[in-house]
């Protein structure tokens, strides 16, 4: 039994679910950030993947109690299954995810490693993972499981919305996670092949209050403009480690660095082995080692980082125009050869990593697949936007694309880009 | 001082404002209940409009001080003058305000009766109420002041808002008050003279997730389908005791009762004083009385009000068919003729008080008048659908409105009328 | 199902649970303030009886799911039961309870009335009640389930606390409700037959802080010196009422102010129908009615308590001495005579109305009756004094006294006596 | 601005303070837990030293200006003094302080290091910090200030207390801060010169609860049996690591290993720059790199404290005899010689990284020094025992202390010892 402060207490089950949590791969996600680089904005956002991996447990078992309360027969077996789920779907996060995942791997998605980590408990434990992989791959034969896991409504976003809020103190994203859980319904109700998850029409504003909460953290923590700058000057010390060919003192991080693996790699055990290796520590712990190197462009990138000197972040609705972009190059290749007394052609050389610009996007509300099915009273079922104020979730369905630059607060560069 | 659950505590400064705490005319407050009938879903949001008014207090103190931090200054008079305002905005309330005020007169809106007692206020205190009541009737100089109490974003709904979901439970109203509180500013307007409240670019998803959570509060608590089933057998028992001439214990209440005012007469000092006599308590003490009656169709309205057993509401989208309506009031009135052993005719004269049928609106976020200014870095203002996730607040500018059908749920209609 | 703000949401389960919380037994508790006159001084603090009623029957089910997870066998009737025991357990107190209990009745405890309540029900509902009643009289087979509503940790005591805590914003209430559920345990007492509820050893903490949480809120909630003043306030003006032998219009209130009843009267039927017909809007109505008594007096005490002039608690660590209370007397006499226009023979007969001294009790944690029982992991049990930190559970096995002298504010009685 | 979860909002005014926020000597307590290894037990509680001094700082901000509105005059000089004393007064924990503090110094104490960076800052800022350096010392004119920051009742205590009991979900732990700050004022002593902090007598109860709460903390979680377990684990690795003589990768950490400094040490700066450059990264990293070291003894420690294999930890009220230890001692060493391949000789020579024994004490309110004054509306002075509750606080005086040994949990020890 674990205390905590979003759901109160979790409780545990002796035996599989134990044992497993006391696996170093699970133990490895105490050393991994929730939220990234969230903590950079939110000081007291530093909570790890530990905690959101027992509170999707937790919300799984509360759903599934709820559900087999309602009628659909759950057994022992499955629910067991769905909490082994939950607490491993997000175990093959490497450290600072969202931000480093394309820094280690070429075409990689973080699923694909939780799925091999997964398979090798699985082996580990003699096979008694398979109803648990079976539900994380949709090939279960009821697949409200896969759903519970892995939807619009599943119990991972619901966890760390309200846990991400909570931490931040973000009242945006406060989330009526009990009001959702007891408006689900598995329906047709005897849980036959094709029954799936639905909410009752009277859990429909709870839902709805949950797309638009979720919408407003992207903009509000996930993708706020300081964030953006954190994840810049992570990625950015990090290639230009690898660009000087630098040994660091981690191994794992070493072999990542060393070479350009890819998807496919996460195949070979070695990988895998050496990944289960790497945390934040590995990280944090190279770059303060960097900020102390006798190379001037690698300890300013690194004392960037961990001094919080980021880069500024300015935020536009429309993509800047070329002469625009080419006015700040200018500027920041001047301020580099002035300060770092760098030649014109080195200061191009490092430039993109004093200078970015891109655009990062909100997906909508999928109105086609990964909808959230409404049923009534009269057991008429209806896609979440045929039901609801149609207007907002039509809103909700534009995916929102914001495009912004970034440059050393030290270049000045007046109003030329006013987002 | 006062400890509030909500905000902490609120500080009620010696002098003239505790003075004003302490008339009979603002403890009346505690005994009007600021949900009206919300308290018969969410039994225990029974939170009455004086804790309301204090807390609209506290939060345009708050405000106050945020905006002189920020370099708009606000005098000691001014901020007591701002603080009256609040205190008093909703003194003109009458019991079951929403409900009853079109049954306790005709033409009538609560502002006139708060204006008028805060007159009566200020004659009682020689005067030293005039600023605020310049400010309520928005006609002193500085008209930021009136905004704080009396536009999109006044300390009047984010109290109201605030507290009626921490009374309630209800997750989808939480709403971050702190930080609409702490992104205002006084700007002046592109042009314009006068400064005027507006949000800064920071706050916008702040304001925007108000927007939506006082939406999804009507529909929730305000307009919640039980909720409008006790004001409907609220006003059924009212009615139909007024049409017999009874004439209650209470002589505020058998005032009121026994005429038709309008709202015109509210400038009748002893209307004003008669008003100021009558609270939740005359009203539910008149109920628990009718429901001793002989009358047998009184005594069955009041102990329907008082035992819950309510009509059945039902909503749809649509308004309902002729055809519809016809139906259900046939099988209302033969349930009538049969179970209260009425003629045809005399059920027929009974039966607006056990079948409704109209409908409901929530207004839409105004994009011309009553809008909301957010103004940037670079200090240009904009109205807030211009900035912000413009689908959203476009949706937001759509009123909604639902149709309803209301019977006795001993009346059986099977699904004539699928909501 | 309820929304509930401290819980969030009660389930109330169809059948007999549910007919039972819409008898008008049960919906009158939503006519009576838990709090008595708590709403004085902590303005939100208007929730009802009824919101604990269920509060209480939730943590009861909590409870047995809990104990059941932990190996005591708990069958769907014993539930059902002991969760009607506990929407029950309450249902005998009336208006004011606390206050009015003996002004209504001579030796009387609502206990009694509760129980006589619950009988007439299990009539009504042909017996269905008898479990819940032998649950309620401690004479069902195992003996936990009666603790789970009567005892130290009773789910009665662990709502209240909560709720009231949470309904004040006093955080000093704040008990840590599900701890204290989840390290509950039945367990069989060394040597004994039958098996008692008792806590985990890692309990310990969470019951010290709710035995300290307990008495705190008595000191600064429910003997409040305002509250007592109130007390004071609302019992004046009734027995002077009573005196002046006035019929209030509620016929139930004026059945018991024509009369002194006492608790055997409870046997009688139509005393029950009365006072079952009895609630907070029968006696704020009538004060109300009082306030505009020709009476001066009467209409004076009436007012003092509608309008919160009440007299001034001044509490003592030690009696008063007779000098003191002479002196104040005196002055009390001195300024009633003067400000009412009354001889000094009618001032001494109304003074028991302007002038009260007595004391409050705060019962300490009884270390022989009524005992926490704390259990170690080698299954050894031990009372609470004899593993907790004893001096502080010692301490609080001390009961504590506060004498008090009350009196009109308007009265200058100096420094007379200083507490 | 911060948003903080706990205390809503912090501002953190721009000039001094914020260059100060911005120095790595702060940024580093980001890279600091507050709670040491309390995240072992709670997984959510990751919050660090930087969040807290943010928090202490926004405390003592509220708390001078309510001070000042009740009369108390503050100058803005000595508000940005005492802000700034509050911010730095922990920037000179090193990593994992409460365990590693007499790991990396002997006689030690964090506050000579924080005192002394201050200086450091202070000559940085061309002796800008000097009167929070006064204030620090207590050699400012005005005591009160010295109080907030270092007394029971100061901004340091309050703050971590709060944030310690949001993050763990300790409910034992919530202490109404805001009520003790309302209620504090400054007084002078009677027939002393100079004014001090004290509470209202309205005050006790929040202040007894306070002093109850962070009793109850320190069992439930500053030395909860699983943290006195990490600690353990903690130091032993690093203590073996030190006698291996072993040169961690972290610069600033092989420069503590590799000597044994003390308090005296504090004084020469490059002691002070490799102290501030040294946080739990440091540790961390050192830590998953022995966990790889050929050394069976070093990489098994090390093993034990990344994936919580901790040794069990067995408390007693007493402390254990020779008999029961030499027993346990006796099996700890069969089992080192049969798991580890060690000769006994060998054996005995680790057992101190394998078996402790000691008490754990946390001291008494004390009633002669650093004390708690309470003043009443007469504005009589008084200590806090000779006010509340006697009883409860007489029993906080005395100090408690509890016993433990700490054994592998492999090692079958049987009842040997109950605790």
């Amino acid at each position: 039994m674990f205390s905590d402060p979003v759901h109160g207490f979790v409780s545990v089950p002796k035996g599989l679910i134990l044992d497993l949590v006391e696996t170093p791969e699970v133990q490895r996600l105490r050393r991994i950030r929730q939220l990234g680089l969230g903590h950079m904005v939110f000081p007291n956002a530093e909570h790890n993947r530990f905690g959101h991996a027992l509170g999707a447990m937790a919300l799984i078992a509360d759903a599934l109690q709820h559900l087999s309360e309602k009628g659909t027969p759950v057994s022992k077996k499955e629910a067991e299954a769905a909490m082994i789920t939950a607490l491993l779907h997000d175990v093959g996060h490497g450290p600072f995810s969202h931000t480093l995942e394309h820094v280690l791997f070429a075409d990689f998605h973080h699923e694909q490693m939780s799925r091999a980590v997964m398979a090798d408990l699985n082996d580990r434990f003699s096979g008694r993972l398979q109803r648990a992989l079976d539900i994380f791959d949709d090939c279960y034969e009821r697949p409200f499981f896969h759903q519970l896991i892995a939807s619009q409504l599943d119990m991972d976003r619901l966890d760390y919305l309200r846990r991400d809020s909570f931490f931040t103190g973000v009242a945006e994203g406060v989330v009526g996670v009990e009001r959702i859980i007891k408006t689900m319904r598995v329906h047709p109700l005897e849980g036959g092949i094709n029954a799936l998850l639905m909410i009752e029409r009277k859990g429909q504003y709870a839902v709805e209050n949950y797309l638009i909460a979720r919408r407003l953290m992207y903009w509000q923590v996930y993708l706020h403009k300081t964030v953006i700058a954190a994840d810049i000057a992570l990625k950015s010390v990090i290639e230009y480690a690898r660009r000087l060919a630098l040994k660091p003192a981690s191994p794992a991080f070493a072999f990542f660095l060393g070479q350009r693996l890819s998807g496919k790699d996460v195949a070979d055990p070695n990988v895998r082995r050496q990944f289960c290796a790497l945390d934040d520590t590995d990280v944090e712990f190279s770059i303060k080692a960097w900020a102390r190197d006798h190379d001037p462009i690698l300890s300013d990138l690194a004392d960037r980082f961990l001094n919080r000197r980021l880069l500024r972040v300015q935020f536009g609705e429309q993509p800047p125009s070329e002469t625009i972009l080419r006015k700040i190059r200018t500027r920041v290749i001047d301020w580099l050869t002035k300060t770092k007394r760098l030649s014109v052609t080195e200061a191009e050389n490092v430039l993109p990593f004093y200078f970015e610009h891109t655009s990062v996007r909100v997906k909508g509300y999928g109105k086609v697949t990964d909808t959230i099915q409404v049923v009534d009273r009269y057991d008429r079922v209806m896609e979440l936007s045929a039901v609801a104020d149609n207007a907002i979730i039509r809103a909700l369905a534009e995916p929102q694309e914001k495009w912004y630059i970034a440059f050393p607060k030290e270049v000045e560069v007046g109003d030329v880009w006013m987002s």
